[in-house]
Order: C-alpha cells, then sequence, then structure tokens
C-alpha cells in the first residue's frame, strides 16, 4: 500500500494537524512511457498555507480531498521512459506521497554528488533561487551599503544575508530567538541581529543596529517589522517583498500605518518578488549558487524532520518559527 | 515698498490663511552681477505643506517668519549680470515677493513665444516634467493595458492621462466633480471616470471602470483610493507613488490595511518618485512636451488666481480639490 497526504479543511487562520488527512492507496504502477518515484524528501514551505484558500492567486489553490504538493526530491525506482533511468534522483513538484508514477514532466535530475540530496529543496532549490534571483533584479546591492533581512535565519534569508556578504554590505538580520541570532552571525556571518521577539520597540532597534540607515530591506514577514524597516529606511531605498509569513494566517486584512508618505518622501521601490516567474533565469543562478557552495562562499542550515507521518507537523512548526534554516522532511 | 508672504505659524492639521503673514520690506536694489526681478506667475502646490513642517525631508523646511518659495516665473527689470538683459523671462525656485534679487543662479530662461509664460509652471515645468519621466522611468506602459490615474484633473494626472492615450492605454481618471469627470473625457481624452466623492465603493467603481484589472496606477492622493487600486491590481503591475495629498495633513500616520500580501502574490511594484532627483533628463522631457504641445497632442487646463494677495488662499484651496488643472496665481 502506498500512504498519501489529503487536503481534510481548508483552515481558518492557523492550520491545524487535523487539516490533514492520511490516507491509502494502491501501490501505483508505472505505465509505458511512465517512471515510479520514491519520495526522498519532502519541502515544507510557507507559502503553501495560500494555497489552502479557495483563492486565486499566483498557482492554483490545493483541492479539497486531494493529495497536498510540493517541491520534492525523489528517486527513479521503476522505469519505463529513456529518458531516466532507476536509481537516478529527481526534483520537482510532486505530490505528498511516499510512491507516485510521472512521465517526467517539470521534472529535473539532481546529481547526488554536487551536493547533498536535502540542498536541492534549499540553497540549490526554490529558495537559493529565490534569493539570488531577487537580489540580482531588484536590490541592485552597492558595496558599503546596509541590508536589512528579515526570517534571516530562515532557508531565503540565510542565503540573502551571505549574499549581500559578499556584495561587500553590512547585514543585519531579524530573527526569533537569541539561537538563531547566533547562528546568523557564526555560521552566516552577519554583521548584526536583532531578536524581534525579545524586542520592544523595533523602530529603535533597526535604527540602533543600522545607524547608517536600511538602503535594502529584505523582506519575509510583513507587518510590524516591515514598518520598522520603511521607518529607517534611507533616500532610494529598496524593499524585495518576498514573503509575509506574518500575516498568512490572518482572517481579516490586518491593517497598520500606511507606508505612502514614506515611499514619495524617500523614494522608496517596493516589489514583489515570485521565485516561479523566473525560470528562465534557474539555470545560471544554480551554477552560480553551486559555485559558491564549492569555493565555501555560502553555507545553508536545515532541519531535517523524520518521517512521511510528520510532514503536517512539520508544516505547522513554520509558523512557530521552529525550524533554523530550510525545513525539509526526510521519508 | 515691496510685499512679502511668510510662514507665521507651523500648521496643525489642514493649514489656514493666519498661518501665513504678509509684510512690507523696502524696495529691492540689485548690487553688481544681480538681476531684479519682478513676479509675473507665481505657483502653490501641495507638497509645499510637507515644507511647513518642521521635519527632515527631500527638501528644506521652510523658515518661521521668513518668505514662503514656489516656482515663480518673473521678469527681468533691471540688470547688473551679463548674463540676463532686461525684459527677459526667468524661471525658478523663488521667494513669495513682489520684486526680489538674484545672481541667476538656478534660474532658467523661458520662451514667451514657445508657450503662454504660466505654461512653465506647468505642463513645461515640474508638474509636466513629473508626469513625463516618473512614466518613463517606471510604468513600462504597454499598448492595450489599462492606466488608471488619481488626481485626474490635476496638473500631473491630466498629462499623465493624456501621455498613456499617446501610448494606446486605456485610461481611466479619478477625480472629486462631475464637471472634472468631463473636464477629463472632453479635454484630455480620458476613456473612463470616477467621481470618488459621489461614489461609495470605491474598490467595485475601479473594478467597473477597469474590466481588465488595473496594470498601472499613477497614484497623487495615496489613501483608500490607493487602497482601491491595489484590490484591482493585474499580476506585474505597476504603481507610481507620486503624490499622497490625502495624508498631507493629518497629523497622526493614517492607518490603512497593509498592502504587503498583494505585493507578493501579484508581484507588484510599488515606486516612490520626485522629479527634483531627476534634473538631469529635463532638458529632453521639456522638448518632447513642447513638441506634444505643438502638434496638439496634448493639452493642460489651468486655474489663474490674481493678485499676490490672494496666494495664500489658492494654496489652501487645493486641499479643497477647488483646481483644475495646476493651480497658478497672476501677479
Amino acid at each position: 500500500m502506498n500512504n498519501v497526504i489529503k487536503l481534510a479543511n481548508r483552515p481558518e487562520g492557523k492550520p491545524q494537524l487535523n487539516d490533514f488527512k492520511f490516507s491509502e492507496e494502491e501501490r501505483p504502477e508505472p505505465k509505458e512511457g511512465e517512471i515510479l518515484l520514491e519520495a526522498k524528501y519532502i519541502s515544507v514551505d510557507p507559502y503553501l498555507r495560500g494555497r489552502m484558500r479557495d483563492v486565486e492567486s499566483y498557482i492554483a489553490p490545493f483541492e479539497l480531498n486531494e493529495p497536498m504538493e510540493s517541491t520534492v526530491v525523489a528517486e527513479v525506482i521503476e522505469s519505463n521512459n529513456t529518458n531516466f533511468d532507476k536509481g537516478e534522483f529527481v526534483f520537482g513538484m510532486l505530490k505528498w506521497k511516499e510512491l507516485q508514477t510521472s512521465t517526467g514532466n517539470g521534472l529535473n535530475k539532481v546529481d547526488p554528488e554536487q551536493a547533498p540530496l536535502s540542498a536541492y529543496l534549499g540553497i540549490l532549490g526554490l529558495t537559493g533561487l529565490t534569493a539570488y534571483i531577487s537580489l540580482d533584479k531588484i536590490a541592485n546591492l552597492k558595496s558599503g551599503e546596509t541590508l536589512l533581512v528579515s526570517g534571516a535565519s530562515g532557508a531565503v534569508g540565510s542565503t540573502v544575508g551571505q549574499i549581500g556578504k559578499i556584495k561587500g554590505c553590512r547585514v543585519v538580520g531579524i530573527a526569533g530567538s537569541d539561537e538563531k541570532l547566533s547562528l546568523m552571525k557564526d555560521k552566516f556571518g552577519f554583521d548584526e541581529g536583532i531578536n524581534y521577539k525579545s524586542t520592544e520597540n523595533m523602530q529603535e532597534a533597526v535604527a540602533k543596529a543600522c545607524p547608517d540607515g536600511v538602503d535594502v530591506y529584505y523582506d519575509n514577514v510583513g507587518g510590524e517589522i516591515l514598518d520598522a524597516a520603511l521607518n529607517n529606511i534611507n533616500k532610494n531605498g529598496r524593499v524585495i517583498n518576498c514573503g509575509a509569513i506574518s500575516l498568512y494566517n490572518e482572517k481579516e486584512t490586518p491593517q497598520g500605518p500606511r507606508h505612502e508618505g514614506i515611499l514619495v518622501k524617500k523614494t522608496v521601490l517596493m516589489q514583489g518578488f515570485l521565485v516561479r516567474d523566473h525560470a528562465k533565469e534557474f539555470g545560471p543562478a544554480i551554477q552560480q549558487l553551486a559555485q559558491w557552495l564549492q569555493e565555501g562562499k555560502i553555507t545553508y542550515e536545515e532541519t531535517v524532520v523524520e518521517g512521511f507521518k510528520n510532514i503536517p507537523q512539520a508544516f505547522l512548526d513554520l509558523f512557530e518559527g521552529k525550524n533554523k534554516g530550510k525545513m525539509v522532511v526526510k521519508i
């Protein structure tokens, strides 16, 4: 038999374990032209929360009582397709199933010699690509500028900060525990860190950590941390709106201070970014990231949860900030 | 004697007539190397409200008990400077004085044959330049796209709309009276108009006027109209934050719905713009605008108030939306 995780309910507010449903199905058989895949690593990501809503967005919502999906690294365990050999590994958007068939459409092969398999869900996958391509397209980082990053110990944020250091910036990270702050500074080379959970006045804390103001703010969280960043932004500052995890579980549109006055006065750029729009640039970006990885110029952290049955809990833990770096589930 | 208008108080909230003070001074005498200027047209603009505050901004605040200033067209009535002849006209940032001396620094000569003198405060001055340069730099207008403009019958907005039509866009304007809507459609060629004062649900009104969504929103006002525009924005939409007149008189930072979720989901660009940052591009921009003006491809509206003593009231009337097109005071 084959284990599957389906969407049981569309959550209101914070998702719960009972929004997911485990079920069993027959072991799938690959038809002519198909391959049989066994999941090895499954990625859980904050953006999946959006797909649990029944609203139009940049990617179709999950269907009720149908399998969830995310990016997955899988091994080819049977092949009826000449493009794939048994024992090869692939990476792509796949269902939360232990076993599944595929025609190979949309899948990329991954080289387990170049980097550990789980890296293809993180630093060499969508999160690393998000950091690299968005900075390249939007931030226009200049040596000596101050780069402020929220979600800084996370998969995207930690890569953003390291690229900032490569570009010669002063890099300040915001995260939710002193342990994460140490990780940022000791492992990822951030210059300074702010623990937003133990800080009462974020605006003052940002001002103190960024004495020359904020030139680029990389926003993974939105909400009051965005407000604090904008209240310290420099003339011609840039904000990359990569995520807004602080708002994802809100039922009503959250209210906050209006930013348009600052945007005009400081001629600030804010630009929303979705890595999916930039698939054509993935090749060269992965090459650059892999090179930096091999040269030891960047590194990564991951939180590996073990076991197919723990995927839903690993997803829920993202919203409690329980991960350090990329959260993946090893099957 | 020479009449002067000074800043008497820093207004809290909406400025009042008694925030200004008239005084008399000796008739100025130009020294060697100086010219004597007689003001002909004085520009009143919403951004001056910001300079009445004692806060750091993109331009220094006005000093209490010192003359106000804005852009002015003036005639050279005496010259001790070989670069200027008596009878020539100049345009620049000058004080609210009937007569004043200048070394000529920062002044540009204007040609009264090319366009009426007041046009150099509007369509060929900072407001026309604002419209042209910001669209050129940020909007990336494509034929067939929908351009939504607020403050649409104003000096900047009406030029923005006309440039949108030249670029082949569907242009929808937002203004505060049916008379302004008629002006937009009949004189400036807008496709559709929304009277925000008589509209209860702006979000629905924008949806109806922009059935294909909003590709570019040109924001002169901020606040709830910005919210309505963003709730109708298309994927990869662009917002030019040119002004936020709805917020300029607020005492506390106004609150509103958070926009960062929309920015991420729709990969929207928001970019603040100040024309002063682009002085190097003024030459070619004025050339293009003057050519369109001569070809009859663009036109302008102005509200001319007569008399030096009416400058403060003309400024206050901006916040009541009493102007159609550029508000200028003829001396």
